[in-house]
């Protein structure tokens, strides 16, 4: 495990343990069992290993296929999104993540620069189904995105619910149907 | 104002200014110019003022229209929640409420109920639509409800983008294309 790993890993533990309050470069470093200097060297504060960790997931397994039906590829994504908050580990620290945004102005820039990178890779199977005919033009290929996830974040950060197990598949199915009726469309505004 | 008026006012405030590591009776009592004493035979502990402040806006402006037509009944159920968010004051509130349930267990099942009660009555409309056969049989009043509430919920705590004027009108719409699909059924699980 190299530094960034051991930082990484580190930050995450110390984000669901205390939260982001509790998130500092002399805990981090401590757990991670590398010098204070060099993680401040690399990620100079709580910011900065909030970005990291963000870097972090946006790496993550999102699930990007290609089948040639984008129904197919929808609901791959959707599934894979459940099945992502279905290890406790990232579930408990994408919470604290979110919740972060509120300790932290920082973070909250962090983390909308998270979602817009995001979306823009989630939005590839739409943009291609709108090519080829598949969806109506003049669809807004990340507002398509946009209604497939949201689903799951109300539920997790809004009303507190669990995630079902028809959920990831009631998504991909309602985003469609609202692209297929004509509604998701660009913005004139 | 009678004193439950000025505990909300003052709650309100507080949580706005301090969010609710900062919440606490005496603050409270203090800013509402009434006896810490009085305040805590009502209201004991900072759970008890969020709990108040969930019920206060439980009374909040839920649109319900009986209009005859499911489409023009969420549109304006839409368009009033555009409404109260746009209303600095009480999205700052709202902001305030819904990160709480990070503080406190508590607060996260005042926030659950809250939602439960509120989703039930808002579900009214598809109710009556789904009994007149304007809906699919077998769709799941609540889950419409879900589907048109999540996209607000979604921008302003996941993605923190802007709540664009166009969004109550997508919501419902895209709400009524999925239940109209017939996505937005019950879960046999």
């Amino acid at each position: 495990m190299d530094a960034r790993e051991a930082v990484v890993a580190a930050t995450q533990e110390e984000l669901i343990e205390n939260g982001y309050d509790g998130l500092s470069v002399e805990r981090v470093a401590q757990r991670a069992g590398i010098s204070v200097a060099t993680v401040r060297d690399a990620w100079g504060d709580a910011d900065a290993l909030v970005d990291l960790l963000f870097d972090e997931f946006g790496e993550h397994e999102l699930v990007l296929m290609n089948t040639g039906s984008v129904d197919t590829d929808l609901r791959a994504l959707a599934a894979g999104i459940a099945a992502f908050y279905g290890v406790p580990r990232l579930r408990a620290t994408f919470r604290a993540l979110v919740y972060s945004a509120d300790r932290s102005r920082g973070a909250a820039e962090s983390l909308r620069r998270f979602w817009t990178q995001r979306l823009a890779r989630a939005a590839e199977p739409v943009r291609r189904a709108i090519a080829a005919g598949d969806l109506p033009a003049g669809t807004d290929p990340i507002e398509v995105i946009r209604m497939l996830g949201a689903p799951f974040y109300y539920r997790m950060f809004i009303t507190l619910e669990p995630l079902d197990d028809a959920l990831a598949e009631r998504a991909a199915a309602a985003a469609l149907a609202a692209a297929r009726a004509g509604v998701l469309t660009r913005q004139a505004s």
